[in-house]
């Protein structure tokens, strides 16, 4: 029963997020798992690093599954790919030590949330960017991102509603790159994530960068714990999930770029 | 009277190229004529630098009108912008000088053939990106786009059927940028452009990148002016419109670039 690791990319626009819903729901795990059964026969399941919303993009997403037959990783990957619709394709396969769980495996991610910071509308940018008409001060939305990291409880940004054991996290690097006018990323890096909490913590930083609120008072929203006193959720279209990796023996860091050439 | 020049970007997947076609086709210049005359309440003719073909983007196209009365640019482009479709907006507005033609002021254009040379297909690239699966060859591409720079009979890369006085045109730049195995694209540059000849030559520059012709059999094509030799017409969604532009009294070259941020 070998354990079989997959990199992932999807447009995720006509995706109801990564996991499996309710039926008539398509979803990208959901597509995987269909994709896998008309080609091996076999019915598996497909376990994400994590799950992104309706809507959200994923260039590097990691999952594993497994199967009764033995496969060659490159036969399996050109196979799913014949199968897989336009919007969702697996850039790599290999075969996983035994055991191997996406899920559990994944040290840390990084997704980039992606601004057109424009008066006008941008069409080749309106699948990937959100767009925010109005000059950003990005100088304060970088003070205001400094104190996001690190090891904090999120309970002001995750999703209202949601529940899970702990909203401790801690986030490696909140970074905005860009100018104010042109397009802007926010990056950011960490061990876990609440659900909605980028975009959450995007919202929030947009208010920053509007003036509706001060640097400062990101770190009085951190210790407030409620998601009432944060900024809206920003849309789903600008938000990437863009690496997810796993401590290697090696190097620390096993990454998995978009930007890197394929051989 | 004043006579206006506009900046326009479009994602071309959902238009049946720039030109006003038959009734019921939906094409930019159609697009921004309903859009002016709702603002307007004119009827007017828009003329653009060239024509680009179904499918094909612009992030650059320039174009010309005439209006009775005066609009203060920002106001005419935001009130365009408010009334076009998501996929085309209006970049840039300004008042030209007295009878101001786009297509007659345009010394040159820029367009740029994205391929993602990868065997497995990308998603994220599908709407820009011609998807070439097997392993290009750039140096030789490279060096039969030598070739193809300067003054040219282009009548073997004209689209079949096409009927124009002359198929002389300069190209000052056909460039191949990027690494086998990731993100290529071909830039083409000139003066003028016959119809399908940007993908023509790139549907020739692939047969040469995929062995099937030689780099210098290039000249041999251009000699022959004989549409039936050269490679198929690549694409329309790998071509974009990037950039046109007038000579200019202070620096030679007044260039509308996608990629300076805006004010």
């Amino acid at each position: 029963m070998p354990d079989y690791r997959i990199l992932v990319e999807y447009d995720g626009r006509d995706f109801e997020g990564w996991q499996v819903q309710a039926a008539g729901s398509r979803t990208v795990q959901g597509s995987l798992e269909a994709a896998l059964e008309q080609v091996t026969g076999e019915r598996v399941c497909v376990t994400g690093s994590g799950r992104t919303d309706a809507g959200v993009h994923a260039e590097g997403q990691v999952a594993s599954f497994q199967l009764h037959k033995e496969w060659l990783p490159d036969v399996l990957q050109r196979a799913l790919n014949g199968v897989l619709a336009g919007d969702v394709a697996v850039r790599e396969a290999s075969i996983a030590e035994a055991g191997y769980n996406a899920l559990r495996a994944t040290a840390s991610k990084r997704y980039r949330y992606r601004i057109w910071n424009a008066h006008r509308r941008s069409p080749l940018r309106a699948a990937r960017f959100a767009h925010v008409p109005r000059r950003l001060d990005l100088e304060a939305m970088r003070l205001a991102a400094v104190m996001l990291v690190g090891e904090h409880d999120f309970s002001s940004f995750r999703a209202a509603g949601s529940d899970v054991k702990s909203n401790i996290r801690t986030l490696h690097r909140v970074e905005v790159i860009g100018e104010p006018g042109g397009e802007i990323a926010v990056v950011v890096e960490g061990s876990g994530f609440l659900r909605y909490m980028v975009r959450n913590l995007v919202g929030t930083l947009l208010e920053v960068g509007h003036g509706a609120r001060s640097p400062d008072s990101v770190a009085a929203l951190l210790a407030a714990r409620d998601r009432a006193q944060a900024g809206p959720t920003a849309p789903a279209h600008g938000l990437t999930l863009e690496a997810a990796w796993e401590a290697s023996a090696d190097t620390g860091r096993a990454e998995h770029s978009f930007d890197k050439p394929e051989p």
